[in-house]
């Protein structure tokens, strides 16, 4: 604040940037003061201030209290205010009758306790989990029931003052519908279809960027172990983009919400357009940002594979990888363009990538687990031959029999190579002198140890992670396909 | 709905249920019907009315908005209200001497201008991200703005009209204040502190049930895979409400922002709480659950490891998860109860165990990655020997070791027990036919094929997902170390 202060320039270059992003936010800012403007009119001008009445007031509340961002949010608001009203009106009218029928002097008793029940019913039905949504339809009813009750009762004919303030929140009402819907209309199912695109997009580049990051991590640059839990990543923008949309996951609801108030517009041209499937694809699609998390999770965990080791499965991970995030970004494209094409090819190809992978590493898995007859070196080349041995009786590829073939001669060189290998254990090794030194004092948390022997373990948590992530690709096309049936997406011939 | 209408007993039953499970409901219920009541009173009873006038029903509207569940969203809203009022009444006051002093023909187009100027502003500023949470705030002035300064126009005396109408709104909100404070307070602190503790036990349960699931699942009950992900898991409650917990993150973010309004109060007894640590350490919890979702997403995955596998080393494992789901539940107790006892000697057995589990797989790694040994039987008594071997060199506890021995032991004759390993393969290969079958046509989805041969790898992926998680219990303790510190909680020797 105070930095903003200081710096006028840089303030107004931020608000700049911030209308640029989306100039919708512009166009929003303006339609509020234009409504507002419209019905002030009302009162400015003497003529329409003549027919109303001091009544009018009402509906600059009504404009100001209902102008939502969406038109869809604006209609919602809109049916609560005006169903909120009408049912406070018969409320008021019924109860109205009653305490006249009752008396001079009990009337005051029965408008009171009139008043307590509706405050105390009302607010207790807002509070049940399938009402919670009308919350603000509620709250107008309570108080517009104890406004035209007690206003009726002081003023006389309560008929009449609820029939002119019910007028004026009409006309505050129209006009803010009408400047939202025909000025630069924000529709909710349009941010929705944007949102749901967008989180396509997310989900494939914090993919991408994880494995980037965990078959380039040599083990050297980690400064501290203890905050990377709660760190900021500043330097991995799509997993903070993509973690922001997991904690956001309220967003697709209230935006599909929302969107079922507005009539078909744009491309969405169709009634009873599914917006609840994009809910549901969003929810598969969170379903797949958790394998991330998890991979993720394996890249910054304690417990890493050595570096050469992730090196040997470099390019089958890479491939598999590269494959989803453009199988990922073709649905975020075809969903985009509202067209849809089952993407079988592509999907074939991740698959058989995947394959490839789980093949090389099944194929190599004693390397994961070689660890400890790396101290016990008279075992490893009995184990090796065995291994190639059943690896030349498997009928495999002649290209991949032949990439495996140079990774098993390379994989020995690369052992003898220590310098990554040495980093790895200088990692190892300080962390745990940190844990032995904080043991020390008796304030401090034990830390976990990690055992380096099962430490290229954790390269088989990554892939198998990946592999459940391509597993839940096939969930994810199945459900942008009924998506894409159901919204009637534009079917193209598959590449 | 029409549930309900056919069975209005049950539909008393549901409502009863309800209101019993958190008593909180019914109090902010009547709360609301008595400050209803109260404020109705300065115009239902005569000498009130007398002195307030009209006005006073501003009060009654104030009420009815500003009246929250809790105490501390009472006074933001409250805090919002005045802000927003007394702003509204500053603009709305400059910009009548300007209208004024700029002639009779001129006013009415500088107020018209300054109305568009304002709901611009006001509706562009709520829009930043860090002023979203004053969006009622900027709601209220404008709307305020609006009232005071047309119907200042159009009756004349614009700044006793202020005053009347804030002295009504500052008693609706004085009324809202008294009554939500003084009788059974509901406090966001105490909420915010329950829902923490939930938080830690939720995770727990789901932790058990995940691992309990996955050592018991034999593969036999899996009627169809590919619903899975989106599946509701009806027998698997715990995961259901950690998921719910994980889509509702927001909550403890919103419940903080209430909390910090509020004075020191019950057990929380000193200024400055640092609420904003619950939301740290409710972070740092997330982050675990991505873990056990992971788990989850492991126990549901099309790629199992075979059962006998599981088996083998269900002890480990169980103790792990035993250990883990205890240090859980004593740290949400100790959070509930305020105590704080570092609990070194859970902690250390937490790591022990998962130690243990660490070392197991490592000695038995070869099992993780024999599987196309099995298919080249000349291979297996080989490397099994050199593992032995080398396992005979290793220094390790005896009764682990006794442990260790007893289960190659057991194992081949495990493998023998088929029963369950051909209900495995029919498994694998009834989803692998209808695959197949599905490929068939052409508009099908092609599923992921899962290789058999990796299937042993997917125990080390849950072994190490749950040691990551162990690791990251590690954060855990840190950050409710430093909420324990900043809380003031009261020390207890350590157990």
């Amino acid at each position: 604040y105070q930095e903003s202060l200081e710096y006028p320039s840089k303030w107004l270059l931020d608000v700049w940037k911030f209308a640029k992003e989306d100039t919708d936010r512009v166009t929003f800012a303006l339609k509020v003061g234009l409504a507002c403007l419209l019905v002030s009119l009302l009162i400015l001008c003497k003529a329409p201030y003549d027919i109303f009445g001091t009544d009018i007031i009402w509906s600059i509340l009504t404009v100001a209290i209902m102008f939502e961002y969406t038109v869809g949010a604006t209609f919602n608001r809109g049916f609560n205010r005006a169903l909120g009203s009408l049912l406070a009106g018969i409320f008021a009218i019924v109860v109205i009758q009653v305490a006249i029928s009752s008396g001079h002097i009990a009337e005051p008793y029965v408008i009171g306790v009139s008043i307590f029940f509706i405050g105390a019913i009302t607010s207790f039905m807002k509070l049940w989990p399938s009402l919670v949504q009308y919350e603000y339809g509620f709250r107008v009813t309570l108080f517009t029931y104890c406004l035209i009750i007690v206003s009726g009762y002081r003023m006389g004919n309560p008929i009449k003052t609820a029939m002119n303030r019910l007028y004026s929140i009409a006309i505050g009402g129209l006009v803010a519908v009408l400047v939202n819907v025909l000025i630069c209309p924000i529709w909710s199912g349009e941010q929705l279809h944007k949102e749901l695109v967008n989180n396509f997009n997310s989900l494939a580049d914090s993919l991408e960027e994880c494995v980037k990051k965990y078959l380039n991590d040599d083990g050297s640059d980690h400064p501290e172990f203890a905050k990377t839990v709660m760190d900021d990543f500043p330097d991995e923008p799509a997993f903070r983009k993509c973690r922001a949309t997991l904690n956001s996951s309220s967003k697709l609801d209230s935006l599909a919400n929302s969107a079922k108030w507005e009539p078909p517009h744009g491309r969405f041209r169709h009634f009873f357009y599914p917006w609840f499937e994009y809910v549901k694809v969003g929810a598969v699609l969170r379903h797949c940002s958790y394998e991330v998390m998890a991979l993720h999770g394996c890249l910054h965990s304690e417990i890493q594979a050595p570096y050469n080791l992730r090196c040997t499965f470099q390019a089958e991970i890479l491939d598999a990888t590269n494959q989803a995030a453009e199988l990922l970004r073709s649905l975020g494209k075809d969903v985009s363009n509202m067209k849809w094409s089952l993407q079988t090819s592509l999907l074939n190809r991740v698959h058989s990538s995947t394959e490839r992978l789980q093949r090389s590493i099944d194929l190599h898995s004693y390397l994961l687990t070689s660890s400890h007859e790396q101290h016990d070196p008279s075992t490893k080349p009995q184990l090796k031959q065995s291994q190639t041995l059943s690896f030349n009786q498997k009928d495999c590829l002649a290209q991949s029999a032949d990439q495996d073939t140079s990774k098993i001669a390379a994989l020995p060189s690369e052992l003898g190579r220590d310098t990554s290998i040495k980093r790895q254990h200088k990692r190892l090794h300080s962390w745990h002198d940190v844990g032995d030194f904080e043991d020390g004092t008796v304030n401090v948390i034990p830390r976990m140890c990690a055992l380096e022997s099962t430490a290229a373990l954790s390269l088989a948590t990554f892939t198998s992670l990946l592999i459940e992530l391509v597993a839940r690709l096939d969930h994810l096309v199945e459900a942008v396909d009924r998506l894409a049936k159901m919204a009637k997406f534009k079917p193209e011939c598959a590449i």
